[in-house]
């Protein structure tokens, strides 16, 4: 494609203004340290926030996004079940989605998935090593055998989804547990992956190597051959 | 397992009772010729229907059913939210489901698919062939090459669901068209079965082979390692 | 890519220098016909035969290819099983490789896929047509609801293939066959999409929504982010 | 089924006649230990091994195995090609396959498989957790939240397999890798399952837990409607 990819980013963007100790961090927002480093790549970048009239995804934002990223965590019931299914929709005509660490429990994910999504959690010191189980696959290109996260927060199995068409990353945690943390869908036309890493209490947007994951995920979402579909009652087709 | 599976087949009932046509075809119902049959093969059968209270799916229900078969067509809208989301919930504890015909549009297939589960369609004179793509699969033990329909309604290409785990049957009309009319899923613990044939004006669930389908589905979907899972906020476990 | 996609189209190419009705329709071989509507496209062209030495696939050749496109029929037994390992490794490595119709049968698709990817066949006046399942796929790209050809050779199922990542397309014939007639496949590194069409006394290389197809896979199955991998003995990971 | 599956376990027997320190562990060999666990299981079971003629799988065995255990090490090369084949052929046939640990690199699983099924290795002083990511599977049943192994011998991704039909086991090894350490396929009317742990100089066949993953697998692999293919040249289906 020529033309940039319009990205938006939606953060749920709370914690940033509420608890100094992540405003620290994200001065911007996490959506705001998102924005810049998608911006260095050539993306057009576009943010929104939950609050936001409609969340900042009115209909004129949806439709000229190519790739929505989604951040959220505290606040998943505060986003309406309209602007869910409005996204819903554009993901199923071909908008891609990429889903961020405790957004497997936000209404937009589950609502594709149509599972639980629930896993099992821990905030504590562990280091998260992030393995590359798809070695040529787009969204790890420039990554190497994994990405080392010196403290992240825990997630483990079983974690509630659909087995994805393609696990990019296992994680490894040092308390024990695995988690599938990089995982590829598509659901109607549009692509969608989850991205695990990223507690808003710790810099793992600021790291350079899940930047770049993010970046490549958005260029593998972003859609190509979508189109309209015709469906209902048709003519029998004369042989 | 020694003990017989135990099924709920659901129908919304009201063609059966509004449409003469349809009521001479199936005078027990839909639900009553698919019971009849699923009786005959050794399992233990109940049904339930739309206009009973809480569809006739209440807690006692849901939570003594293996397998839940479901055909809606016309009153899709009126299946209450909360028994959906209960009815969701069981599958992803485990039970199975098996979705017929026009219940691709029910609410629980597209909750549990997170699709539009939208396709082509044909009231007309088609003859239906459906061939059996996965040989060796269990749900086509006792069927050979295909199944032949002399009359169905027509479904077609693109068909709104998620890749199937694996697609059983792939069927041809004579109008021109193909649709994948067999396929299968897990969701949580949950299998999931969608089986095309089906339309209320014509007499495919009195044809031995669609039965045939339908219990060896039923065997198929039964659940058998299902378990409690526990999740949320975990110890670091000692190395 | 900035670079051109490096093609390299084999071809058993027998058929076109035994039988003059072949030659008619392919007068540069089937693989001279692929050729020119590849190049028209903007990739970089070459061709390999199976009787010319190493089939055309020494180490200089395979090294420099993106994709393969693989037409084989008659004399597949012909192709040394050396080069079938270097092809496959290539694969592995990254290299897209596109199997058109009769090569399901060949070496190289059968090493892939482990299975015996045996079909059902007819020569016939079959009409076939190649619905599209996967809307919104790159390799779809500029095709409508469907491609037909009025005159093809009948694949019938049940094909002996491993379930597809995604199905393109399934085939619809007027004998009352159908057949999963794009498949796509990821295999190591490598991308692999099986395209049913391509009978050798028939002119659907010459149709432009075949050739289309084919330069969409080609695009598709480009490598994107391959590596080199260090596997083997490894030292503990320091905590 | 009422009749007891019939299981053959198929082991290169090699190191416990060559090495004191693995024939201290494995008395009756590897495939002893297995063969043990399983009837007490209630299965029906007999063993091959590398240097009986044949290796043990002569057309009678085979013809009368329902699923084949396979455990290989150091004489991969020494197993004929004829023999691959037989075997694979009734895989594909039918025949349940489990290959176990480093049966990974055995001719058997890289054919079925098409890749190179290379992994990271190390022995050394590693706990494994084999993490549940299935819960519900009929391989897990009577398993907990995962299997712990004091010391296993590593492997680690990337493994160079197909992306598996279902994800059933994810292991967590103290030295900072996760692999991917039971995976479901299949191929043809066969299923096989990999499973990772049962490094010879360790007592992993006689922990509880990973006999009782085994007989779940041999159970969960058995073959139920397989059938005769009748497939090549086919006539016109009149309509």
């Amino acid at each position: 494609m020529s033309t940039a990819i319009r990205v938006t980013i939606w953060n749920e963007y709370r914690h940033e203004r509420e608890m100094p100790e992540v405003a620290k961090i994200y001065p911007m927002g996490i959506h705001g340290t998102i924005a810049q480093a998608l911006d260095d790549q050539g993306l057009t970048v576009r943010t929104a926030t939950l609050d936001e009239p409609q969340h900042g995804l009115n209909d004129e934002v949806l439709a000229n996004t190519d790739v929505l990223i989604w951040w959220g965590h505290a606040a998943h019931n505060e986003v309406s079940d309209e602007i869910v299914t409005k996204v819903q929709q554009r993901v199923l005509a071909g908008m891609g989605l990429i889903v961020l660490h405790s957004g497997h429990f936000s209404k937009i994910f589950k609502r594709l998935m149509g599972t639980d999504c629930d896993l099992k959690w821990r905030e504590s010191n562990d280091k998260e090593r992030l393995w590359v189980v798809a070695p040529g696959h787009p969204i790890t290109e420039g990554i190497g055998d994994y990405i080392e996260l010196e403290r992240e927060e825990m997630y483990g199995e079983p974690f509630g989804i659909p087995t994805p068409d393609t696990l990019v990353f296992v994680s490894w945690f040092t308390g024990g547990e695995v988690f599938r943390s990089g995982a590829c869908y598509t659901r109607g036309q549009g692509k969608i992956f989850y991205f695990r890493p990223g507690h808003e209490t710790l810099p793992t947007y600021h790291n350079a190597e899940v930047q770049k994951v993010i970046a490549n995920a958005v260029r593998w979402a972003a859609p190509t051959a979508t189109r309209e579909l015709i469906r209902g009652n048709t003519r029998s087709l004369e042989k």
